[in-house]
Order: structure tokens, then sequence, then C-alpha cells
């Protein structure tokens, strides 16, 4: 490999300095004339017909220009006569906070007071809150007209979404809403095998993405009804469909300008995009719609709460013979929670021949489930990872090597049938293994400290795309993509580019063009964008190497393939001399007299199979047993990325993840009382870590080469968000003795466990 | 060919809708909040050293922000410290009206207040403003500072430009920057075995390109200094760079996004983008200008005046056999005229054995010269053509007749050498002189009216160029491009594309991206971007066909070569039934599960010889031999277009090139006092036709193919803007016996000759 500071190098973010110095421009920092400012009047029942809306008093203040309810938008209708996709509550409200009606003014202020002049006629519904209620075969309906399916998103996130689970005749509850069943084997058989079986519960809360930028949204429209959609989405062509579907235009008609996005987690491909542009067609003028904090915690897209039940059976030299487990997702008053991937990945770490995996999705009058970096495995591996933790103990063995007596490798099958291709899983268990804060943990336990190790593992995520490779003018590159860079991934690209022209990374400009003329790339989310994309930019800048070769090799009567690239220009290998440069083949494929076509290179990838990637945590905790609280003191995030392209990026990808996996661990939730109203509406109630609760992170990057992504590499967003809760439960259990099977493991919870441990054991 | 309302149709104008409702968006309608308003301050003199700028009264004025000398601006320096390609007079005025500072402020009216107060002290100089004043060996210097080329963009607009003249060793006078000649054959022996010998001098006006929409451009500058420049402009690349090269910056710093335009004719490549763009930088903020129409008079790029003595000998049967020629172009203050084209072309349209053609292009202290619409061809056609009629007359043959007897085929050579490619120039003639207007000319003649003909040539420009073809979600088409569509060829392309897949161009969305992600073509001058863009939209438009073929087969287990595209779907030939819906190929290469790469059809073209394009024309006049007052009562044009791709706006490029031609020939010019002081800066004294001044234009399409161009098309454009001054003044001749040599032919001028006329006869 090269290395001119490109692929292999630790490469600074290109899009650092407008965002270290605080200049970056992100949606709400457009103004355009004639700007609306919307708000939304949310409901205040979870669950109610809503009989009337009297917008007067609302109209009446200066500034107020409309008050739009569903019926106000110009919305397309299904076969039903319902709004596709509605955006606002239409007849009957969901959720408390649901939006009723949208307040557009000509400056925040003045949508505020209309908000709070706008007055609601309801009839509150019985609301359908917690689990049970939810899977009560007497309960009351989630929702009374017709509702949506958000299956189509959950898809885009991991691959195995879109495989089907085996379809079983069931009699369910009316507020069940998907199910999923795997088997393998014979349960029974399995667990009579067993020497050895554990059982357990988990529950995970409801969790918010937490990003710092909120749902924003600004959306222009041109005399002739084309709308420009101004958004941090993750997914900007998905976006485009998604708006052009719900106004009923084509798509042509609808043009995306991805945004930087100021965190997404997921919580951004599309939500309140079909909203803003219908308003802005209803009103014949741009509209800015941005999220209160109150709003997004809200009216968001949160990560479902569940409820997890596992048994694990093994025989006593600490080989797995059975695992049953029951998953039920909470998903909000609408489908689409990550119920399937979660059986998956629940069962798929580890070999097991005998296997039953029951999963409910149940609607509930909360907010509609939404995607948190890899949705549904955070939930999986805190079940499977503590279970598996009990397992060790119950064994007395070595919970590493019990993980990696029973972990799959390539070939061994997941619950759907689908075997795991090439996976680093076990040199990651391997290298964490051999890390000094597992070797020396009787250290730490003599220090009264604990240490926990859990294994996450994701997918990974596939899309189609295109990349584009240009030459410029002045002899530099620039990449054209339809992709959102969330992560840093432009950089990678640079620097993939970069190499095949023997370039800095930062002689690469990186562009993420509009949905009117970007190639084509899927949403930046499943870790798939440096694996699919990646490909195509490789193949772009070889494809626009080449033609560059090409026009060099008739300027220098030299065969191509004797040619190289250096410094800027094209050489012949081994002679020595100016050669031709970059700037010259600009001029010769673009000066008005270029007796040569425009470089301009293009590639694509369709690839078919996902790169898994794992990740193996560490934590070392300390547990005040008075107060309960845990204090996490040391870090360590194994992982198998492929091969770092950017080992700078991947490490922050994992020092990100860690910190939120800390969050799902001890902290965050979004809690709901009887009614069905949030508790934890605001960020002095909804708990985000912070950077003090944040202990150094160690990272191990172990290198196990995907087959077609760029050099090996394989997206690394999801799985350090993994197994966080798993690994600092199991450090608390090593510290304390107490199984703590509910997250966030507040500390009044850890407390009272330890109170009554103590208890029992006078 | 297929035909379903594609190539060869007559297709409305995609761009249509929002222009005939008055709601298109051009720049000066972008109103970005803390957008500066700038106002220039013009020099008082046509020639001066400025001594100073007092800014403090404007200063002081409410809501002026800034006023910028040359100095205040970031631009960059070449190696004598100058400014590179400065926008603003940098201590010397080189033309009256010439920008000497420029006022920012909040509002137009306050910028206009603040232009009102800045002083500026001069100190005059002499100044050059006749042509023979420029050509005198002893005038002062037209610049005391070095000054700057502006060849650059003058070879823009056609390929000729580009090839050298004969270099020759010349004592020259000081303001004399450029110089051509040309040498075939004996030109005495020439003279020598002519029968008849005829020689006039023709002298054309200043013209300005009347364009509707004033020079407007806006700058945005972020806070890290990268421009976005939203600007008229007809070549986006073009601009980028120049803008670039102005201020110092690389071309990925600068992102043109190029606006609809309000008519251009070659006079909008670049003008005022890299002073606002400096300005913008300067002030820290957004800026816009915006002509007013007297900036635009005073300060634009117009067409030169020149003067051209032709002299030329034909045997008596008609052969020719000399040609010499004296071209002198005022290029104004900054080199650039389009003297070599128009000696190329003066002396190309006819056979001639002896050929001496000289010409010079002298500064003078007037607005630089620009490019109207088939610069320097007007003004060489005015003279060739009057020549050729009188010679006709002289020899007693007819006009049409002589000039078949000469004209230029396939291989005979240009004075530059060049062999002309495959021409219609004989067949355009021919079809002329079979038109009932020219037949029944008698008839009109008995009615007082006089008929004249006159040929007009281009050369036709090339430049590579790359287009896109992608396929969108709902199975639609689109062609990214980076021209900018002046006259409707986006509509053109839309067609060629539609053709391809078996659409209705309506189905094509046609996209001009902005620099920043599009792919390369040059500027939309010189008759080029149907001819070089069409085959690359052709191009990309099949590559993406046979992309979508490839993933049907898979789909139908066909072979691709049996499929099809009928109504949105591939069909295997000849097989009834549904086949594969380009909706779903779509869903097949962009959906989650897409096992295809995404559809995205490149094409490229990088044409070496350029599709000449010859116009011949017939009016028919009525002169008032009172007042001198022509009138043009009946208009034919005849083309050689290679093929028309849509005839309805290849006709609609006729119809406005006789509307420009007639302003030309009867009533445009820029006229300056013996100061330099410019007479016709406002629309009151420049006189542009009005609609009641233009007859009926009946067009005849000749369709002799081009090599390279789509379907055999060539660039329409410039041709049916040549000829007009020519063809009236021949028609005036035969109407009423004067030879008009100088245009626009004013009344007073014609009234005069036509007193003298009878005076002489009497």
């Amino acid at each position: 490999m090269v290395g001119h500071g490109a692929v292999g190098q630790r490469v600074k973010r290109l899009d650092s300095p407008p965002k270290l110095t605080g200049q970056e421009r992100y949606t709400a920092d457009l103004k355009i004339p004639g700007l609306l400012y919307a708000r939304p009047v949310g409901s205040a029942y979870a669950h109610a017909r809503i009989l009337g809306i009297d917008t007067s008093a609302a109209l009446a203040i200066p500034g107020v220009v409309a008050v739009l309810a569903a019926d106000d938008l110009p919305l397309a209708r299904d076969a039903n006569g319902q709004p596709v996709k509605t955006p606002l509550a239409a007849g009957e409200a969901l959720y408390a906070g649901q939006f009723v009606a949208l307040v557009l003014a000509e400056s925040d202020a003045a949508a505020q007071d209309g908000v709070a002049a706008v007055e609601v006629e309801y009839e509150p519904l019985p609301a359908v809150v917690t689990l049970d209620q939810a899977l009560d075969p007497a309960a009351p309906p989630v929702r009374e007209t017709r509702g949506q399916s958000g299956d189509e998103e959950a898809s885009m996130h991991n691959a195995d979404a879109a495989r089907s689970a085996v379809e079983e005749a069931e009699d369910l509850p009316p507020n069940v809403s998907n199910t999923v069943n795997f088997h393998r084997g014979d349960i029974a058989a399995g667990f009579a095998a067993a020497d050895v079986v554990v059982e357990h519960t988990f529950e995970s809360q409801a969790i918010h993405q937490g990003y710092i930028e909120t749902q924003t949204c600004l959306v222009d429209v041109d005399p002739l009804g084309r709308l420009t959609v101004y958004t941090s989405t993750q997914a900007a062509f998905y976006c485009r469909q998604r708006v052009a579907e719900a106004v009923g235009r084509p798509v042509q008609d609808v043009e995306v300008v991805p945004m930087p996005v100021g965190g997404g987690f997921g919580g951004k491909f599309v939500l309140i995009e079909p909203l803003v542009a219908a308003a802005a067609l209803a009103a014949g003028r741009p509209v800015l719609l941005q999220f209160a904090r109150m709003d997004d915690l809200l009216a968001g897209n949160p990560a479902p709460n569940c409820r997890i039940q596992v048994k694990l059976g093994a025989t006593r030299d600490g080989i797995l013979t059975a695992l049953q487990a029951n998953l039920v997702f909470s998903t909000g008053a609408s489908s689409g929670s990550p119920l399937q991937i979660a059986a998956v990945l629940l069962g798929g770490y580890y070999r097991v021949p005998h296997l039953e995996i029951r999963g409910r999705e149940a609607l509930a009058n909360k907010p509609g489930a939404g995607a948190y970096r890899a949705p549904g495995a955070q939930q999986a591996s805190f079940a499977i990872e503590s279970a598996m933790d009990e397992l060790a103990r119950e064994l007395k063995l070595d919970p590493l090597d019990l993980r990696l007596a029973n972990c799959v490798v390539e070939g061994d099958p997941r619950p759907n049938g689908a075997a795991w291709p090439r996976i680093g899983l076990k040199e990651t268990l391997e290298a964490l293994r051999d890390h000094p804060a597992w070797q020396n943990r009787a250290q730490a336990r003599a220090a009264g400290r604990g240490v926990g190790v859990a294994v996450g593992g994701w997918p990974g995520g596939v899309e189609p795309a295109t990349a584009v490779c240009r030459l410029d003018s002045n002899g530099r590159m620039t990449i054209v993509l339809g992709s959102v860079d969330l992560t840093g991934t432009n950089t990678t690209f640079a620097q993939i580019a970069a190499e095949t022209f023997g370039m800095q990374a930062e002689e690469v400009t990186v562009t993420t063009a509009s949905t009117d003329s970007a190639p084509f790339a899927g949403g930046s989310g499943g870790s798939k964008i440096t694996y699919t994309v990646g490909p195509a930019v490789k193949q772009a800048a070889e494809d626009a190497r080449q033609q560059i070769l090409n026009v060099a090799a008739q300027q220098l009567e030299a065969a191509p393939e004797d040619l190289e690239i250096v410094d800027g220009a094209v050489k012949v290998r081994g002679v020595p001399g100016a050669g031709v440069s970059l700037k010259k083949i600009a001029d010769l494929t673009m000066g008005v007299t270029g007796r040569h076509a425009p470089i301009y290179g293009t590639g694509s990838s369709a690839i078919l199979e996902s790169a898994p990637g794992f990740a193996v945590h560490l934590a070392e905790v300390e547990v005040d047993d008075v107060t309960g609280e845990t204090r996490v003191v040391r870090y360590v995030a194994a992982q198998d990325v492929g091969y770092a392209i950017n080992p700078a990026t991947v490490e922050a990808q994992i020092h990100g993840g860690v910190a939120q996996g800390i969050g799902w661990a001890l902290y965050e939730g979004l809690t709901y009382d009887a009614d069905g109203q949030l508790l934890t509406a605001t960020l002095m109630d909804y708990a985000l870590p912070k950077a003090h609760m944040i202990p150094p992170i160690e990272t191990m990057l172990v290198e196990a080469p995907s087959k077609y992504g760029a050099y090996g590499s394989k997206g690394v967003g999801e799985p350090p968000a993994i197994p966080g809760a798993a690994t600092i439960a199991n450090a608390i259990r090593d510290a304390t003795g107490a199984r703590m099977t509910s997250i966030p493991i507040k500390p009044e919870a850890l407390a009272r466990a330890l109170w009554r441990q103590a208890a029992s054991a006078d």
C-alpha cells in the first residue's frame, strides 16, 4: 500500500474546521426570505378522539399566518381516503404530544404564542401504556383508525431485517402488530441434555437518540409547487421518496438538500419532512420546523422499550445445548420495531443446536419506535450477554473462555438460517482476553472493583450505491456522492481516492450532492456507508485514474501500463522527467481545444453479502454500596473493523459508541406514567451521560478483512454501541454479586438490590 | 426513428411554464439574509489617473457599509504586483463609466445614495476614441499601467479562434494589440486576372447584446471563505475558474450555481463575478450586484466597432480571382476582439485562388470588447456580402447564382488553411433560390420594394463535455449536465434521452447541476452545446439503457439484445406480457435489497471537428425616400441546421437571430463623443428593435447532417444572427440604388444618400 497519508493513515476529518470553529451551518441557520416558523400543537392525551380545533384565538395573534390540521394539508390519500403516511394526527391522537396542528407564523415567538392559543377539544380514550397492557387480549385498541406500517425503514438499517422469519398461524392479542419465530432442533431435548440451565428476564427502557441538533427541516416551495427540502436527514434519496409520496408529486418535483447532521444515530431518516413539505405547499411559502428539545423527547422516534426472557442450557464443560427466548418489543403507535434483528442477534452469537425464539411487537400509545444505532442489538445483547455471564458463573468457567468455546465462526447458522460469513468474533474475544485489563482483573477485584465483559454483534447493511470521481481544472480530484457524511465517511472516501492517485486526502474534495443530481446512495445507517459506497468510490477513482493514464499515454507516447501518478503528475515508471501534470491533463480534457473527453470516473456497488462486525467490551466499575451509584473507571473496547482506512475516525466511532452504551447502561430512559404522559420530557429528567461519567476508553482494532469492502473494510458504526449495557451489568455483578436485569441501572435500584442481598445474607 | 414525441418532433420547451407565467426566479430574485446591495461608482472620464477616493461622506450615510476600491479587494496579484484580472480600475480609469469603487449597503437605496456621495479625484488623460486615433502611431497610450488579455474567452466561442494565423514581424502603432494576416496565392496576379474589381469600405458600430436581464451576480461567502456564486452566466465552469483565479483560491472553494439567464447572447460568460466575489470576501457578507441598464450600456462587454475594406476581383463569367481585405477592430480597453474569426469568415465563404487579409485590433478608451452572438461574423458578413452584391451588379449576374458559382464546399480551404468539412452552404443557397420570395422578386420591385440576399456562416465550436443519465426511483430518467440552457437545449436533450427510452420528452428531467458536482461542460456559446453535449447525452442514455436491459435480462431470463423498452417497461421483443417496468428496475437497483448497481449512464464527447452552419437570408424592404426610413416587409431565413431535433426551438432561434440582425442593420449602435463619453447610455438613445419593426419571418430548414452531432444535428444559434445587415443593405440597394456601407443604416444617413444620388443623377 502506498500510504501517502491515504488509506490506513490517521487523517483529520476534512469537515473539522467548520465544526470545530462553530462555523458549520445547519438547517436552522438557513434563513430564507418569506420564511414561516412552525411550532406544533401537541396532544394533551395519550389517546383521544379530536373533536374540534378552535384556531380563532391563535389566528388573531399578530404574525400568526395559519394553523394547519391534517385536513388542511395537501396530502396524498390512499384507497381508504386516509392521508398517506400522515404526519399529523388525523381525527385521533395516538400518544401524548403527537402533533394535532401546526402553527405557522412570521416569527418563532408568534408561532409559540399561537400554539398556546389553539384550543383542541378531545374525547379521551383508554391508553395502552405498559407491555402487559399491550399484550392483554382484553386491552382496548391503541388506535381506532387504520394505521400505517413503518417496516420499510426498519429494513434500511440491516440486511437481516429483509429476510423473513418462520410464518406461524397464531391467535394474537389485538395490539400485537408483528411476530417473529425461529426454531432449530428440539428445544426440549436441548434442555434435557443440559447440566446447567439459567433463566432470566431482562428489561430495557425506551431510549432517545440524544443527538445535539433536534429534528429540523426547512422546505422551500417554488411558485409551481416544486419543493426544496433542506434537512439534516441521514438518507437523502429515501427522504425524497417519502416526501414525494406524502404530497403526491413525482420524485422529480422534490429536491432534498442534505444538510450537515448534528447527530443522527438512526433517528434522522425521515420524520418531519413530509409534514413540513405539506405545510409549505399549503402556505405557498418556505416553512422551518425546528423541534424544541421537548418536542423531540415527546414526539421523536426513540428506541423502543422491551422485555426479553432468556433460558440457556449447557453441558458441565461449557458447551451450549439450548437457547430459548421470548422477546416483547413495544413499538409505540406505529409498527416498525427492530424485533426481528434483536431475535436474530440474540440467538446468533453462539453455536447452539437447539433453539426457540419467539418475538412479539406490541403497539402502545407512545411515539412510534425508531432506529437507534444498532437497533434491537443493544437490548438483545443486554439479555444474552447477561445470561451468558450467569451461565459462566454457574459453570465456574471463565466468561471469555465460555464465549470462545461457543462463539460462531464463518459458516455457523443464524436463527434465520443464514450462515455467518467471515467474521472476527473469535479474534476479537481473543484480543480482549490478552489485554492487561482482563489478565490482571484480580487486582481490580482486590481494590473492590468488578470487571465485566460482553459481546455485541451487528449484521451490517447493504444497499446499492454509485460514486463519481471527477478531475477538476486545477488537477485535483472531486468525489461526488449521494450519501450523507455522518461520521467522517467523506474523509475516508477522500483517503480511498487519494490512495488511487498517490495524493494526500486533503487534495481530494468529497461532495454530497442534492438528490437532483447526485448518484444514488442509500441512507447512512446500519453501518453500511463505508462498506457499500467505499468500493464504489474506489472503482470510480480507478476508472478516473485509467482515463488519466490513457490521455497521458498519448502525450507521453508510452503504454498506459508503464505509467504511474506521482506528485500530481503522470510519469513513465523509471524514467526521470516532468511527465504530464494532472493540471495539464485537465487542460487536455476540459480546455476549449481539448482533444480528450473530460475525466469522469464512475463506480458502483451492489453487494449482496453484508459484513457483520463484532465488538467485545470490558468495563471495570466501582459501586458505592450505600448510594448504589456506579462509576465506570476503565473501559476497553476491542472490535473487528475489517480494515481501518482511517484509524482516527474508527476509534472516534468506538469512543462515541461506548459513551452511548454507558448511557443505556446507567442513565437514560424515557419513562411514562400510567396515563401515557412522558415523565422525562426535558434533559433535566432524561439523563444523558456527561463527559465526567465517561472513563478513558482503550480501543483495540482487530482486522478480519471483509470480502467486499474497500481494502477489507467493514462498517464500524453500530458494534461499539451494542455491548455497553451487558458489559457494565456484568461488571456490577462482578463487583457486588447483584444481577441487574433492567436498564438503565439507576442507583436507587442497585442500592435496593444490594440491600436485599445483604438482608438475605444476614 | 421511433418518434415518440422525441427527436424530430416539435416539443414545447420544458422550462416554459415558469417563464411564461412570470414565475422563474432569476439571480436578482434571490434574497439572502444579511445581503449587501452593491452599486458601482463609474469613472467620469474616459481616461484618467485616479488620485484619490474620498469615501467619508458616503460612509456617513446610514446603511452604507463599505466603499471598496481595487486595493480594498482581496485579489490575487501577479508577479508585477498587479491584481489578476482586476475587476475595478486600479489607479487608472480606462473608459468613461469604468468602475472606480463599489458601494455596499444594507439597501439598494442606501447604496445609490452612497455612490452619489463618493468623491473621486481624477487627473484626466488624453482619450483614444476613434479607430483613426487608435491606429495613429503618435497617439497616447490607451493605458499607462500594464494591461490584461482577454483572448482566452474569445477562443471559447469558436474553434477557429484557437488556430493561429500567420505570424509576421510588423512595426505597429502603440495601441495595436493584436494582428492577423492571411495570404494565399499571389494577390497581384489575382487582380490582374480579374475582369471586374469592386472595392468598398464598411463600418459597423459597437453593439450591445441587448439582453433583458442586466448583468447580475450574487455571491455568498461562508465563514471559512468558501464562495457560492449565483449568476446568470453562460459558462459555469469557466466562471468558477475565473473567480477562483481572481481571488486566489482553489476552484474547489468556489461553487458556481448557474441561474436562469434572462438573455446572454455571448455577453454573459464572466464579467462581474470576480468583482462581486472579492467584495463578498472583503465584506464577509453576501453581496448582490445588479446592473442598472445604464451600467450595462456603459460598462458591459459589447460587440466592438470596426472598419473593413474589401476588394474583390472576378472574371467576366463570375468566377472570383482575388480577395483583399483590411480589417480594423476596436477592442476597447482590453484585448480580445473577434478579429481573427472575422478575417477567417470574410475570406471563407467563397473559393478564391488569391487572397490577402490583414487585420488589426486596436485599443481605445471604451469598454472592452465582448462576444455577441456570432462575434466578428456579422461585421465580416456585412462587408463581404455587400461587396459580393456589388460585384454581381457589376457583372450583371444574379447574386444568388454568383454565390452558387463560388461558394465553398467540403474540402475547400479557409483563409487559415483549414479545410471546410461537410457544410450545407450550397444546399441552403439553392433552397432560398427556389423560394417564391426570390423567384417572384420582380413583383416586389414592381411595387417599389427591393429584395436582397446575403450569406452568413459560422464555424461552430467544440469543447469536451460529459453527461449523466440516471434512472430515478419512479422509473423516470434524469439527465445531469454542467451546461447552461440558454435556448432550449435542455428540452433537446430530454428529446434525445426520450428517444433512447421510447418515452415522451416530458418524462425526462434535465438538471444543470452546480460546479460542485456537475459533469464538465463548456460554455453555452459558439453554437456548440447541442453539438457537443448532445452526443454525450445520447451516449449516456444509451449506456443507461444497456444497464437497464442487462438487469431486465436477468429478470426475464432473456438475452439483452432481445429486449426493448416500450411504455416504461422492458419487454421481450415480440412476446406479449407485462415485462419488467422501469419502476421495478429502479427497485432492483436502488432498493435496500437491490441486487444490481444503480442505473447511472455516462457519456462524453471530445469532438475535434466543428460543424459549421450557414444561413442565407432574404429581405424585402420598402424605403421612404423622403425620410429615409426602411421598413422590412418580408423576411425569409434558410439555414442548414444539420438535423432539427426540435424544429420548434430551431425556428425560435432563427426568429430571434433575424430580429437581432434587423437591429444591427437599422437601429442599434453604441456611439461615443470625442471625449469618449457614451451618447447612447439609455434605451431611449440606444435603439433596440421593437416588435412592430420585425416582419413575419419564414424559415426554411435545410438538413445537411453533421458528422459528429447527435442525429446529424449541429449548432444553430449563431448563423441566423449573421446575414441580417448585409441582407437588408442589399435590399435597400435593390430598392433605392444606394449602397449603404455603414451600419446601422439610420434614416438620416439613407435620406442623405438618396438626396446625393438624386443630386448626382440630376
